[in-house]
């Protein structure tokens, strides 16, 4: 009887023609992302069972897988049932992200890099999800952190950085909402919130998306939170202008918030915004969709994003087609410090690697670089042989040999399908001085 | 107190130029790969626990790492405890090896593959080794195999697409050892070993290089196996022309065996020989190195392999300047049967990736396609932004922002060991009309 045979649940298996797609997406991430400036480095799928449960991972750290510890011997088996629990085996687990490994790595690595890091990371994390539609186990993410700039042109680069690759990812039309978690900060205060009440509250703001003005402030009052605060944020949530994304300049962001909310932190935005337009329309081909650039980025008062970490501006991307983001990030000044012992300013952003592999246009080969051959069972291998290698050292890109079947017709349709652009039969009595410039070569349609 | 900073025992982080050069080596198999019409496929790194501990992984499943159940209960823990074992926590394991993976992978999708189906597989695998030099319990292997070809022509296609994407590593002067099970088996039936003390007396012969022939004939003395058959093999041993790597053709390879050895299979490694021959020399350039080519392909009648699962002919590489194989495979006709309960021909080859990258040579980018600019600290980041867009619309392949320093003549040592080729200086009052084409580039050395 054969085994069960299909890949663990909520993961996948990528068949060629997936995995070609997807190498190439990731090609052309890489590329864009070196142009720009970001070194890509790689850590160990799994980290220290304790490091990964630190608390910076939030929710995820629930989801993480744990890595048996090797020899349990029936003593540390049972102290586990008599208490000390199941964590207590384990001694690595699988990565739920890839900020938490970044934060390790640069703190063990520092000295060996320059003072203003940027890192790019390609690699699949862990999560064990209920499995549903869209969302899986083993997933591959795309992060670019910059560790080590302070100011708000680090995330001109980030941005930048990642509406080019999406651009030559051939996917435009998209917006980068904008908030800052100061702002935040300042607003909840403004309305009354103490600061203990201020992560639950975010939490409900978080879902205005989803379930309206109306809805937050339900939440809010079921709650319990200060009910003066409640009030407030009702009052604001009522003024028209505050439920669209807000047009990019000072004036625009002042009149979206309450009064009195922080000078500085505006500025930044400003600038930031400002420098990601021009950016942009360079970066469009052809440059000059004056539209485009002025709408690139948006200011969201109510942008909350997910993490506890977060302590500056924070983005996330949007595309009018999709009801998800493409990607976000944020600046996350406090956690290196939790493994360095001394606090670098550090801010990154996620492209949300599988919510945008199925979208993107793909290159195929030039379809005459990739040439099959066709030969007799009883054919002289070392002819085949030699043959292949001279198409491919002439530039041939992909070459495969093919035995003949009896139905001729379903093997050319069978590899076309494939991606091979041309065929050619090896002579049935093709010998030694045969060579490539001897076959006809005909198209595969 | 800051936490441990390390990654995990025997695993690796890869910093920005060793990275470099891993994925250069990486594309540049894959490239070569893809030409001899292999084609990439990917798997989760988890497979279910028991799939991974059926017994075809040999030793391997020993070092497997296994992944805790979610959500266990008291009740678990106290039954793994009272004797179910750790074992019965696990529903996961980190996978061991590329083959395993692959059987399972091709039982499930064979309906969407071609008949013969060439797979590569580029990926890591974990083994929880006790660490040492050189071994590492995350490495990259690199696989390739052919299912559904069950003649040599199989063998010959692993052969010269390992051997070219050697040489495209700059890696020359390899040579391929091959010996064929079938021969071994028919070897220790001459020699008087009844078929059960096979497997142990291979696992003595697998040691000849280490021990030699006096040391193997001593063990299997101590194994208390047939003295017949031990009296046999060290008389067979004593014979001079057995201990050295023999030059390929039916009669040396007839010498080099007991007497009674298979026509067929010897046929076979003479066919398999001669095409690996007549490719490579098409392959090497210039051309015409007949010393070179001659010795690629020699045969070992004592070249067992490790794993148990092998039917045919079996391969490994070596290369004079290291001491240990670059690589090696065989056929191994019955394991995709324990997974689709039908039994299909298989042959694969595995380059040990973590064995050569250390020994490849790796193309930098192009030194002039590589920039820094160099800006105050107060610039305007929108001008920053919009010169690197121009930079990399114009060409360049990598552009870093840096902010100028006390110490210049420091920080350009620091870019130049990072790789870049030259840099530019942003004008201090560089405004909206400064563009690329302004600043003076000078070559860093």
């Amino acid at each position: 009887m054969a085994s069960p045979i299909s890949p663990p649940r909520g993961m996948r298996d990528f068949l060629p023609a997936e995995k070609a797609r997807r190498e190439s997406a990731l090609a052309t991430i890489r590329r864009v992302y070196r142009a720009h400036g970001f070194d890509e480095i790689e850590t160990p799928v799994v980290e220290d069972h304790q490091r990964l449960h630190s608390g910076l991972g939030g929710d995820n750290e629930k989801l993480a897988y744990s890595v048996l510890k090797r020899g349990l011997d029936a003593d540390a088996l049972r102290s586990a049932a008599d208490g000390d629990g199941a964590s207590s085996l384990a001694d690595l687990g699988l990565r739920f992200d890839l900020t938490v490994p970044l934060a390790r790595f640069y703190a063990s690595h520092r000295a060996e890099l320059p003072p203003v890091f940027r890192s790019l990371q390609v690699a699949p994390v862990w999560r064990a999800e209920r499995p549903q539609k869209g969302r899986y186990r083993q997933f591959v993410q795309c992060d670019i952190d910059i560790i080590g700039e302070p100011g708000p042109l680090a995330e001109i680069e980030l941005l930048s950085a990642t509406s080019t690759a999406l651009r030559a990812l051939g996917i435009d039309g998209f917006r980068i909402r904008i908030n800052d978690r100061r702002l935040l900060v300042g607003m909840l205060d403004g309305f009354g919130f103490p600061a203990d009440e201020h992560a639950g509250v975010l939490i409900t703001i978080d879902k205005l998306d989803k379930i309206g003005p109306v809805g937050v402030v339900a939440e809010l009052r079921d709650r319990g939170v200060t009910t003066a605060g409640v009030d407030a944020l009702e009052e604001f949530l009522q003024r028209p202008q505050t439920q669209e994304f807000v047009p990019f300049g000072e004036k625009q962001i002042r009149r979206a918030l309450p009064d009195g909310a922080d000078d500085t932190v505006i500025g930044e935005l400003v600038t930031i915004g400002r420098a990601a337009t021009a950016q942009s329309r360079i970066d469009v081909q052809p440059p000059g969709d004056p539209q485009f650039a002025r709408d690139l980025v948006v200011f969201d008062p109510f942008l909350v994003r997910g993490m506890g970490y977060y302590t500056g501006p924070i983005f996330e991307i949007e595309h009018p087609d999709f009801g998800y983001s493409l990607g976000g990030g944020g600046r996350y000044d406090g956690m290196i410090g939790r493994f360095l012992g001394q606090d670098v300013p550090a801010t990154g952003f996620s492209i949300g690697f599988e919510r945008i592999v199925d979208i993107v246009e793909t290159r195929e080969d030039a379809a005459t670089a990739s040439v099959v051959l066709l030969h007799e069972s009883d054919a002289d291998p070392a002819v085949l042989l030699r043959l292949k290698a001279e198409l491919i050292r002439n530039g041939a890109a992909r070459v495969r040999l093919e035995r003949r079947t009896k139905n001729v017709k379903a093997l050319l349709e069978r590899v076309a399908a494939d991606g091979f652009g041309r065929f050619a039969s090896v002579p049935r009595d093709a010998a030694g001085d045969v060579t490539s410039a001897d076959l006809a070569f005909r198209p595969l349609v």
